[in-house]
Protein backbone atom coordinates (compact mmCIF):
# COMPACT_ATOMS: atom_id res chain seq x y z
CA UNK A 1 0.00 0.00 0.00
CA UNK A 2 1.73 3.36 -1.00
CA UNK A 3 0.52 7.52 -0.61
CA UNK A 4 -0.19 9.30 -3.87
CA UNK A 5 -0.81 12.70 -4.14
CA UNK A 6 -2.11 14.11 -7.01
CA UNK A 7 -2.48 17.68 -8.79
CA UNK A 8 -5.78 18.28 -10.60
CA UNK A 9 -7.40 21.08 -12.69
CA UNK A 10 -10.79 21.83 -12.92
CA UNK A 11 -13.41 24.28 -14.30
CA UNK A 12 -15.84 24.33 -11.19
CA UNK A 13 -18.58 25.74 -13.04
CA UNK A 14 -20.91 22.66 -13.51
CA UNK A 15 -19.68 21.32 -10.04
CA UNK A 16 -21.20 22.29 -6.33
CA UNK A 17 -17.70 22.63 -5.00
CA UNK A 18 -14.95 19.81 -4.25
CA UNK A 19 -15.92 17.65 -1.29
CA UNK A 20 -19.54 15.53 -1.24
CA UNK A 21 -22.10 16.75 -1.02
CA UNK A 22 -26.30 15.40 -0.81
CA UNK A 23 -28.07 15.68 -3.73
CA UNK A 24 -25.73 18.09 -5.52
CA UNK A 25 -22.55 17.26 -7.85
CA UNK A 26 -19.43 17.26 -6.42
CA UNK A 27 -15.72 17.04 -8.29
CA UNK A 28 -15.10 14.74 -5.61
CA UNK A 29 -17.74 12.36 -6.16
CA UNK A 30 -16.92 12.86 -10.16
CA UNK A 31 -13.10 12.06 -9.09
CA UNK A 32 -13.97 8.80 -6.94
CA UNK A 33 -16.31 7.45 -9.67
CA UNK A 34 -13.24 7.53 -12.55
CA UNK A 35 -10.77 6.53 -9.92
CA UNK A 36 -13.14 3.34 -9.12
CA UNK A 37 -12.89 3.00 -12.79
CA UNK A 38 -9.73 2.28 -12.53
CA UNK A 39 -8.96 0.59 -9.24
CA UNK A 40 -11.68 -1.96 -9.08
CA UNK A 41 -12.34 -0.30 -5.45
CA UNK A 42 -13.51 3.30 -4.03
CA UNK A 43 -10.70 4.79 -2.03
CA UNK A 44 -11.55 7.58 0.41
CA UNK A 45 -9.89 10.42 -0.83
CA UNK A 46 -8.24 13.47 1.09
CA UNK A 47 -8.62 17.11 -0.80
CA UNK A 48 -6.49 19.92 0.64
CA UNK A 49 -9.66 22.37 0.93
CA UNK A 50 -13.78 23.11 0.67
CA UNK A 51 -14.16 25.01 -2.49
CA UNK A 52 -17.08 27.17 -3.19
CA UNK A 53 -19.65 25.99 -5.99
CA UNK A 54 -18.73 27.17 -8.96
CA UNK A 55 -14.84 27.47 -7.96
CA UNK A 56 -11.91 26.63 -10.28
CA UNK A 57 -8.88 24.77 -9.82
CA UNK A 58 -5.19 25.29 -11.51
CA UNK A 59 -3.51 22.87 -8.92
CA UNK A 60 -5.55 21.26 -6.92
CA UNK A 61 -4.20 18.90 -4.85
CA UNK A 62 -5.58 15.02 -3.67
CA UNK A 63 -4.05 12.20 -1.84
CA UNK A 64 -5.85 8.60 -0.84
CA UNK A 65 -4.12 5.25 -0.09
CA UNK A 66 -3.49 3.05 -2.89
CA UNK A 67 -3.86 -0.66 -2.35
CA UNK A 68 -3.45 -2.04 -5.70
CA UNK A 69 0.39 -2.31 -7.50
CA UNK A 70 -0.20 0.38 -10.10
CA UNK A 71 3.02 2.56 -11.04
CA UNK A 72 2.48 6.20 -9.95
CA UNK A 73 3.40 8.03 -13.15
CA UNK A 74 0.18 5.92 -15.09
CA UNK A 75 -2.58 7.21 -12.95
CA UNK A 76 -2.85 10.70 -14.49
CA UNK A 77 -3.42 8.85 -17.77
CA UNK A 78 -6.03 5.76 -16.58
CA UNK A 79 -7.93 8.33 -14.84
CA UNK A 80 -8.51 10.91 -17.14
CA UNK A 81 -9.64 8.78 -19.19
CA UNK A 82 -12.74 8.74 -17.15
CA UNK A 83 -13.12 12.19 -16.01
CA UNK A 84 -15.09 14.85 -17.81
CA UNK A 85 -12.30 17.43 -19.70
CA UNK A 86 -13.39 20.05 -16.88
CA UNK A 87 -11.27 17.96 -14.27
CA UNK A 88 -7.88 16.88 -15.62
CA UNK A 89 -5.15 14.85 -13.51
CA UNK A 90 -2.06 16.85 -14.21
CA UNK A 91 0.87 14.62 -12.06
CA UNK A 92 1.06 12.06 -9.58
CA UNK A 93 3.48 11.49 -6.92
CA UNK A 94 4.30 9.46 -4.00
CA UNK A 95 4.21 10.38 -0.50
CA UNK A 96 4.88 9.51 2.71
CA UNK A 97 2.44 7.13 4.25
CA UNK A 98 1.21 9.92 7.07
CA UNK A 99 0.98 12.91 3.93
CA UNK A 100 -2.73 14.41 4.16
CA UNK A 101 -3.38 16.70 1.23
CA UNK A 102 -5.10 19.07 3.83
CA UNK A 103 -3.09 18.44 7.26
CA UNK A 104 0.43 18.59 5.63
CA UNK A 105 -0.55 21.75 3.38
CA UNK A 106 1.55 25.06 4.54
CA UNK A 107 0.02 27.14 2.65
CA UNK A 108 -2.04 28.01 0.11
CA UNK A 109 -1.95 30.69 -3.33
CA UNK A 110 -5.14 31.41 -4.77
CA UNK A 111 -5.59 33.82 -8.15
CA UNK A 112 -8.95 35.93 -8.22
CA UNK A 113 -9.69 37.10 -12.13
CA UNK A 114 -11.46 40.41 -12.36
CA UNK A 115 -12.28 41.51 -16.43
CA UNK A 116 -12.67 45.30 -15.73
CA UNK A 117 -14.23 46.02 -19.07
CA UNK A 118 -17.42 47.44 -20.29
CA UNK A 119 -17.49 45.19 -23.23
CA UNK A 120 -19.66 42.30 -23.57
CA UNK A 121 -17.74 38.85 -23.94
CA UNK A 122 -19.49 35.35 -24.21
CA UNK A 123 -16.12 33.62 -23.82
CA UNK A 124 -15.42 34.59 -20.10
CA UNK A 125 -18.65 33.65 -18.50
CA UNK A 126 -18.34 31.65 -15.61
CA UNK A 127 -14.75 32.23 -15.46
CA UNK A 128 -14.38 35.70 -13.78
CA UNK A 129 -16.22 39.04 -12.10
CA UNK A 130 -17.06 41.24 -14.63
CA UNK A 131 -16.93 44.46 -13.44
CA UNK A 132 -17.54 47.30 -15.24
CA UNK A 133 -16.59 50.44 -13.83
CA UNK A 134 -13.30 51.84 -13.40
CA UNK A 135 -10.71 50.57 -10.99
CA UNK A 136 -7.74 52.55 -9.60
CA UNK A 137 -5.14 49.84 -9.70
CA UNK A 138 -2.95 51.66 -7.44
CA UNK A 139 -4.74 51.98 -4.66
CA UNK A 140 -5.58 48.29 -4.96
CA UNK A 141 -2.22 47.42 -4.39
CA UNK A 142 -1.87 49.68 -1.74
CA UNK A 143 -4.48 47.99 -0.01
CA UNK A 144 -3.58 44.52 -0.73
CA UNK A 145 -0.37 45.05 0.16
CA UNK A 146 -1.40 46.32 3.97
CA UNK A 147 -3.28 42.75 4.21
CA UNK A 148 -0.04 41.29 4.27
CA UNK A 149 1.03 39.95 7.47
CA UNK A 150 -0.34 37.97 10.69
CA UNK A 151 -3.50 39.90 11.06
CA UNK A 152 -6.87 38.95 12.90
CA UNK A 153 -9.21 38.73 9.60
CA UNK A 154 -12.47 38.76 11.57
CA UNK A 155 -13.78 41.38 8.86
CA UNK A 156 -13.50 39.19 5.90
CA UNK A 157 -15.16 35.65 7.56
CA UNK A 158 -18.57 35.26 6.25
CA UNK A 159 -21.48 34.37 9.02
CA UNK A 160 -21.42 30.74 9.63
CA UNK A 161 -18.37 30.03 9.83
CA UNK A 162 -17.63 28.00 13.90
CA UNK A 163 -13.95 28.95 13.65
CA UNK A 164 -13.20 30.90 16.63
CA UNK A 165 -9.05 32.18 16.03
CA UNK A 166 -9.34 34.19 13.24
CA UNK A 167 -5.76 35.27 12.83
CA UNK A 168 -3.84 34.06 9.70
CA UNK A 169 -1.00 34.82 8.21
CA UNK A 170 -0.90 36.02 4.92
CA UNK A 171 2.53 36.11 3.12
CA UNK A 172 2.00 37.60 -0.76
CA UNK A 173 -0.95 39.54 -1.39
CA UNK A 174 -0.76 41.57 -5.03
CA UNK A 175 -2.70 42.48 -7.87
CA UNK A 176 -1.60 42.92 -11.59
CA UNK A 177 -3.63 44.12 -14.84
CA UNK A 178 -3.28 42.26 -17.38
CA UNK A 179 -5.00 43.58 -20.53
CA UNK A 180 -8.53 44.04 -19.47
CA UNK A 181 -8.35 41.72 -16.50
CA UNK A 182 -6.95 42.46 -13.30
CA UNK A 183 -5.10 39.02 -11.43
CA UNK A 184 -5.72 39.40 -7.60
CA UNK A 185 -2.94 36.62 -6.11
CA UNK A 186 -2.99 35.61 -2.56
CA UNK A 187 -0.45 32.99 -0.58
CA UNK A 188 -1.43 32.71 3.00
CA UNK A 189 -1.06 30.04 5.55
CA UNK A 190 -4.87 29.33 5.80
CA UNK A 191 -8.00 31.02 5.03
CA UNK A 192 -11.12 32.16 6.96
CA UNK A 193 -14.78 31.08 5.13
CA UNK A 194 -14.52 33.36 1.71
CA UNK A 195 -11.94 35.19 2.85
CA UNK A 196 -10.03 35.48 -0.83
CA UNK A 197 -14.23 36.56 -2.20
CA UNK A 198 -14.56 39.05 1.06
CA UNK A 199 -10.97 40.30 0.44
CA UNK A 200 -11.45 41.00 -3.21
CA UNK A 201 -14.62 42.35 -2.98
CA UNK A 202 -13.16 45.20 -0.51
CA UNK A 203 -10.18 45.57 -3.26
CA UNK A 204 -12.74 46.62 -5.76
CA UNK A 205 -14.87 48.80 -3.82
CA UNK A 206 -11.16 50.48 -2.64
CA UNK A 207 -10.18 50.89 -6.14
CA UNK A 208 -13.68 51.95 -7.79
CA UNK A 209 -13.50 54.74 -4.77
CA UNK A 210 -16.65 53.76 -3.42
CA UNK A 211 -14.88 52.37 -0.12
CA UNK A 212 -12.41 55.50 1.51
CA UNK A 213 -11.30 53.24 4.83
CA UNK A 214 -7.56 52.12 5.19
CA UNK A 215 -7.25 48.62 4.93
CA UNK A 216 -5.46 48.97 8.06
CA UNK A 217 -8.82 50.23 9.64
CA UNK A 218 -10.84 47.53 8.09
CA UNK A 219 -8.88 44.83 9.49
CA UNK A 220 -8.61 46.64 13.15
CA UNK A 221 -12.16 46.65 13.02
CA UNK A 222 -12.63 42.85 13.75
CA UNK A 223 -16.01 43.37 12.33
CA UNK A 224 -17.30 41.43 8.72
CA UNK A 225 -19.69 45.42 8.17
CA UNK A 226 -16.40 46.94 8.37
CA UNK A 227 -15.35 45.18 4.69
CA UNK A 228 -16.88 45.48 1.28
CA UNK A 229 -18.75 42.48 0.05
CA UNK A 230 -17.89 39.21 -1.08
CA UNK A 231 -16.56 38.58 -4.59
CA UNK A 232 -18.54 35.71 -7.20
CA UNK A 233 -17.38 32.61 -6.86
CA UNK A 234 -16.75 32.48 -10.27
CA UNK A 235 -13.76 34.20 -10.22
CA UNK A 236 -11.75 32.58 -8.02
CA UNK A 237 -9.16 29.97 -8.69
CA UNK A 238 -7.15 27.45 -5.97
CA UNK A 239 -3.70 28.37 -7.82
CA UNK A 240 -1.19 25.76 -5.93
CA UNK A 241 -0.79 24.38 -2.81
CA UNK A 242 2.35 24.62 -0.62
CA UNK A 243 3.75 21.37 0.62
CA UNK A 244 7.47 20.46 2.53
CA UNK A 245 8.20 17.11 0.96
CA UNK A 246 11.16 15.51 1.05
CA UNK A 247 13.43 18.51 1.64
CA UNK A 248 12.17 20.90 -1.83
CA UNK A 249 11.23 23.66 -1.63
CA UNK A 250 7.52 24.23 -0.99
CA UNK A 251 5.35 23.79 -3.63
CA UNK A 252 8.02 22.66 -6.09
CA UNK A 253 7.22 20.14 -8.43
CA UNK A 254 3.89 20.41 -8.05
CA UNK A 255 2.06 21.41 -11.63
CA UNK A 256 -0.46 23.27 -12.42
CA UNK A 257 -2.24 25.09 -15.24
CA UNK A 258 -1.54 28.79 -16.16
CA UNK A 259 -4.05 31.19 -16.77
CA UNK A 260 -3.97 32.43 -20.10
CA UNK B 1 -39.14 51.37 -41.24
CA UNK B 2 -35.19 51.24 -40.73
CA UNK B 3 -32.84 48.74 -41.81
CA UNK B 4 -30.59 47.75 -38.67
CA UNK B 5 -26.69 46.31 -38.62
CA UNK B 6 -25.87 44.10 -35.24
CA UNK B 7 -22.88 43.17 -34.71
CA UNK B 8 -22.92 40.03 -32.21
CA UNK B 9 -20.44 37.79 -30.50
CA UNK B 10 -21.07 34.22 -29.44
CA UNK B 11 -19.55 30.97 -28.22
CA UNK B 12 -21.18 28.62 -30.63
CA UNK B 13 -20.60 25.38 -28.37
CA UNK B 14 -24.50 25.17 -27.47
CA UNK B 15 -25.51 26.01 -30.71
CA UNK B 16 -26.35 23.57 -33.53
CA UNK B 17 -24.42 27.09 -35.73
CA UNK B 18 -26.25 30.05 -36.94
CA UNK B 19 -29.05 29.44 -38.98
CA UNK B 20 -32.43 27.84 -38.15
CA UNK B 21 -32.83 24.31 -37.54
CA UNK B 22 -35.76 21.88 -37.47
CA UNK B 23 -35.16 19.72 -34.06
CA UNK B 24 -31.99 21.50 -33.06
CA UNK B 25 -31.38 24.82 -31.32
CA UNK B 26 -29.51 27.65 -33.45
CA UNK B 27 -28.55 30.73 -32.36
CA UNK B 28 -30.53 32.70 -35.06
CA UNK B 29 -33.64 31.30 -33.09
CA UNK B 30 -32.14 32.11 -29.67
CA UNK B 31 -31.57 35.58 -31.13
CA UNK B 32 -35.28 35.98 -32.67
CA UNK B 33 -36.72 34.97 -29.35
CA UNK B 34 -34.73 37.75 -27.57
CA UNK B 35 -35.61 39.79 -30.69
CA UNK B 36 -39.32 39.04 -30.22
CA UNK B 37 -39.64 40.16 -26.64
CA UNK B 38 -37.93 43.56 -27.21
CA UNK B 39 -40.22 43.92 -30.06
CA UNK B 40 -43.42 42.53 -30.01
CA UNK B 41 -42.72 41.05 -33.13
CA UNK B 42 -40.64 38.66 -34.96
CA UNK B 43 -38.94 39.98 -37.82
CA UNK B 44 -36.66 37.94 -40.66
CA UNK B 45 -33.51 38.76 -39.59
CA UNK B 46 -30.45 37.99 -42.26
CA UNK B 47 -26.79 36.51 -40.98
CA UNK B 48 -23.62 36.93 -42.46
CA UNK B 49 -23.30 33.54 -42.64
CA UNK B 50 -23.92 30.08 -42.07
CA UNK B 51 -21.76 28.67 -39.62
CA UNK B 52 -20.99 24.76 -38.37
CA UNK B 53 -22.16 23.40 -35.32
CA UNK B 54 -19.55 24.64 -32.57
CA UNK B 55 -18.38 27.64 -34.36
CA UNK B 56 -17.88 30.67 -32.29
CA UNK B 57 -17.81 34.04 -33.82
CA UNK B 58 -16.20 37.25 -32.40
CA UNK B 59 -17.95 39.70 -34.78
CA UNK B 60 -20.92 37.90 -36.42
CA UNK B 61 -23.23 40.71 -38.48
CA UNK B 62 -26.74 40.08 -38.30
CA UNK B 63 -29.40 42.98 -40.50
CA UNK B 64 -32.95 43.67 -39.93
CA UNK B 65 -35.87 45.86 -40.44
CA UNK B 66 -36.86 47.30 -37.68
CA UNK B 67 -40.46 48.32 -37.60
CA UNK B 68 -40.86 50.38 -34.43
CA UNK B 69 -39.14 53.63 -34.29
CA UNK B 70 -36.94 52.14 -31.12
CA UNK B 71 -33.25 54.31 -31.10
CA UNK B 72 -30.80 52.10 -32.63
CA UNK B 73 -28.25 52.51 -30.22
CA UNK B 74 -30.70 51.06 -27.62
CA UNK B 75 -31.10 47.97 -28.59
CA UNK B 76 -27.50 45.96 -27.88
CA UNK B 77 -28.57 46.67 -24.61
CA UNK B 78 -32.21 45.68 -24.82
CA UNK B 79 -31.65 42.27 -26.81
CA UNK B 80 -28.32 41.39 -24.41
CA UNK B 81 -30.86 41.54 -21.39
CA UNK B 82 -33.46 38.72 -23.42
CA UNK B 83 -30.18 36.69 -24.68
CA UNK B 84 -28.11 34.12 -22.58
CA UNK B 85 -24.78 35.42 -21.63
CA UNK B 86 -23.02 33.05 -24.49
CA UNK B 87 -24.50 35.56 -26.90
CA UNK B 88 -23.87 39.25 -27.01
CA UNK B 89 -24.72 42.22 -28.91
CA UNK B 90 -21.38 44.24 -29.26
CA UNK B 91 -23.32 47.54 -31.33
CA UNK B 92 -25.95 48.24 -33.34
CA UNK B 93 -26.05 50.79 -36.46
CA UNK B 94 -28.17 52.38 -39.13
CA UNK B 95 -27.58 51.14 -42.82
CA UNK B 96 -29.21 51.93 -46.17
CA UNK B 97 -32.33 50.14 -46.93
CA UNK B 98 -30.87 47.48 -49.19
CA UNK B 99 -27.97 46.74 -46.93
CA UNK B 100 -27.99 42.56 -46.10
CA UNK B 101 -25.39 41.28 -43.49
CA UNK B 102 -24.73 38.18 -46.17
CA UNK B 103 -25.30 40.03 -49.53
CA UNK B 104 -23.28 43.24 -48.76
CA UNK B 105 -20.24 41.85 -47.23
CA UNK B 106 -17.18 42.18 -49.60
CA UNK B 107 -14.66 39.89 -47.44
CA UNK B 108 -14.79 37.65 -43.86
CA UNK B 109 -11.88 37.11 -41.51
CA UNK B 110 -11.42 33.72 -39.37
CA UNK B 111 -9.51 32.96 -36.84
CA UNK B 112 -8.82 29.31 -36.09
CA UNK B 113 -7.01 28.42 -32.62
CA UNK B 114 -5.03 25.79 -32.10
CA UNK B 115 -3.52 25.04 -28.03
CA UNK B 116 -0.17 23.33 -29.41
CA UNK B 117 0.48 21.29 -25.98
CA UNK B 118 0.82 18.05 -24.47
CA UNK B 119 -0.58 19.23 -21.32
CA UNK B 120 -3.95 18.93 -20.02
CA UNK B 121 -6.28 21.97 -20.05
CA UNK B 122 -9.75 21.89 -18.57
CA UNK B 123 -10.73 25.56 -19.08
CA UNK B 124 -9.83 25.77 -23.33
CA UNK B 125 -12.44 22.45 -24.11
CA UNK B 126 -14.67 23.69 -26.74
CA UNK B 127 -12.46 26.78 -27.61
CA UNK B 128 -9.84 25.36 -29.39
CA UNK B 129 -8.27 22.34 -31.00
CA UNK B 130 -5.65 20.57 -29.33
CA UNK B 131 -2.59 19.22 -31.03
CA UNK B 132 0.06 17.56 -28.86
CA UNK B 133 2.63 17.28 -31.09
CA UNK B 134 5.29 19.73 -32.37
CA UNK B 135 4.94 21.75 -34.83
CA UNK B 136 7.27 23.91 -37.19
CA UNK B 137 5.85 27.33 -37.81
CA UNK B 138 7.78 28.27 -40.24
CA UNK B 139 6.56 25.62 -42.52
CA UNK B 140 3.23 26.50 -41.63
CA UNK B 141 3.05 30.09 -42.47
CA UNK B 142 5.10 28.90 -45.96
CA UNK B 143 2.70 27.26 -47.12
CA UNK B 144 0.01 29.76 -45.70
CA UNK B 145 1.58 32.36 -48.09
CA UNK B 146 1.22 30.00 -50.96
CA UNK B 147 -2.35 29.80 -50.50
CA UNK B 148 -2.89 33.83 -50.37
CA UNK B 149 -4.24 35.01 -53.88
CA UNK B 150 -6.89 33.93 -56.46
CA UNK B 151 -7.29 29.92 -56.82
CA UNK B 152 -9.32 27.11 -57.26
CA UNK B 153 -9.35 26.05 -53.72
CA UNK B 154 -11.71 22.87 -54.55
CA UNK B 155 -8.99 20.25 -52.41
CA UNK B 156 -10.51 22.28 -50.06
CA UNK B 157 -14.07 21.81 -50.08
CA UNK B 158 -16.19 19.30 -48.09
CA UNK B 159 -17.96 16.76 -50.28
CA UNK B 160 -22.09 17.63 -50.45
CA UNK B 161 -21.40 21.41 -51.68
CA UNK B 162 -23.63 22.34 -54.47
CA UNK B 163 -21.40 25.10 -55.47
CA UNK B 164 -19.60 24.90 -58.71
CA UNK B 165 -17.28 27.97 -58.97
CA UNK B 166 -14.53 27.05 -56.47
CA UNK B 167 -12.28 30.13 -56.90
CA UNK B 168 -11.79 32.03 -54.11
CA UNK B 169 -9.32 35.52 -53.60
CA UNK B 170 -7.50 34.93 -50.41
CA UNK B 171 -5.92 38.30 -49.48
CA UNK B 172 -4.69 37.37 -46.40
CA UNK B 173 -3.56 33.88 -44.48
CA UNK B 174 -0.77 34.03 -41.73
CA UNK B 175 0.14 31.79 -38.76
CA UNK B 176 1.81 32.90 -35.38
CA UNK B 177 2.59 31.42 -32.14
CA UNK B 178 1.01 33.01 -28.63
CA UNK B 179 2.10 31.14 -25.66
CA UNK B 180 1.04 27.65 -26.26
CA UNK B 181 -1.63 28.74 -28.87
CA UNK B 182 -1.01 29.14 -32.69
CA UNK B 183 -3.60 31.32 -34.62
CA UNK B 184 -4.44 31.08 -37.42
CA UNK B 185 -6.33 34.12 -39.27
CA UNK B 186 -7.42 34.22 -43.15
CA UNK B 187 -8.95 36.95 -45.29
CA UNK B 188 -10.77 36.08 -48.24
CA UNK B 189 -13.86 37.45 -50.39
CA UNK B 190 -15.87 34.00 -50.09
CA UNK B 191 -15.37 30.86 -48.66
CA UNK B 192 -16.27 27.18 -49.60
CA UNK B 193 -17.61 24.37 -47.56
CA UNK B 194 -15.49 23.77 -44.18
CA UNK B 195 -12.64 25.54 -46.71
CA UNK B 196 -11.35 27.10 -43.11
CA UNK B 197 -11.24 24.16 -41.54
CA UNK B 198 -9.77 21.93 -44.07
CA UNK B 199 -7.12 24.83 -44.66
CA UNK B 200 -6.00 24.52 -40.88
CA UNK B 201 -6.21 21.18 -41.04
CA UNK B 202 -3.65 21.04 -43.95
CA UNK B 203 -1.12 23.28 -42.07
CA UNK B 204 -1.42 21.23 -39.20
CA UNK B 205 -0.54 17.82 -40.91
CA UNK B 206 2.51 20.18 -43.23
CA UNK B 207 3.64 21.58 -39.50
CA UNK B 208 3.77 18.10 -38.09
CA UNK B 209 5.99 16.84 -40.90
CA UNK B 210 3.43 14.57 -42.36
CA UNK B 211 2.27 16.32 -45.22
CA UNK B 212 5.41 16.54 -47.27
CA UNK B 213 3.74 17.70 -50.38
CA UNK B 214 4.14 21.90 -50.75
CA UNK B 215 0.98 24.09 -51.16
CA UNK B 216 1.02 25.14 -54.38
CA UNK B 217 0.98 21.58 -55.78
CA UNK B 218 -2.23 20.66 -52.94
CA UNK B 219 -4.31 23.50 -54.45
CA UNK B 220 -3.58 22.67 -58.11
CA UNK B 221 -4.60 19.42 -57.68
CA UNK B 222 -7.84 20.66 -57.13
CA UNK B 223 -9.25 17.55 -55.44
CA UNK B 224 -10.54 16.79 -51.73
CA UNK B 225 -7.81 13.59 -51.39
CA UNK B 226 -4.70 15.89 -52.08
CA UNK B 227 -5.63 17.98 -48.80
CA UNK B 228 -5.39 17.16 -44.85
CA UNK B 229 -8.26 16.06 -42.37
CA UNK B 230 -10.94 19.02 -41.57
CA UNK B 231 -10.08 20.53 -38.53
CA UNK B 232 -12.33 20.37 -35.41
CA UNK B 233 -15.21 23.18 -35.17
CA UNK B 234 -14.47 24.24 -32.26
CA UNK B 235 -11.04 26.23 -32.96
CA UNK B 236 -13.00 28.07 -35.41
CA UNK B 237 -14.13 31.62 -34.99
CA UNK B 238 -15.82 34.32 -37.22
CA UNK B 239 -13.71 37.49 -36.96
CA UNK B 240 -15.21 39.96 -38.92
CA UNK B 241 -16.95 40.87 -41.43
CA UNK B 242 -16.03 43.44 -44.39
CA UNK B 243 -17.94 45.83 -45.94
CA UNK B 244 -18.57 49.29 -47.80
CA UNK B 245 -20.71 51.30 -45.81
CA UNK B 246 -20.68 55.22 -46.22
CA UNK B 247 -17.14 55.42 -47.32
CA UNK B 248 -15.82 54.28 -44.57
CA UNK B 249 -13.00 51.81 -45.29
CA UNK B 250 -14.46 48.35 -45.15
CA UNK B 251 -14.34 46.53 -41.63
CA UNK B 252 -14.08 49.96 -39.86
CA UNK B 253 -16.35 50.53 -37.27
CA UNK B 254 -17.63 47.47 -36.57
CA UNK B 255 -16.61 45.98 -33.53
CA UNK B 256 -15.59 42.47 -32.34
CA UNK B 257 -14.29 40.57 -29.27
CA UNK B 258 -10.90 40.59 -29.09
CA UNK B 259 -8.97 36.64 -28.13
CA UNK B 260 -7.30 36.52 -24.83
Amino acid sequence: MSNVLLTVAFQGTAYHGFQVQQNALSVCTVFQDALEKVLGDRPDVKGCSRTDSGVHALGYCISFHLERPIPCHKLPLAINAHLPTDIRVLSARPVPEEFHARYSSIAKQYVYRVQNSQGQDPFSRGLCWRVGSPLNLQLMQQAAAAAVGRHDFASFMSAGSKITDTVRTVTDFTVSRQGEYLLFTICADGYLYNMVRILVGTLVEIGSGRCKMPMEEIIAAADRSAAGPRAPAEGLYLDRVYYDLDGMRPGDGVPRVLLP
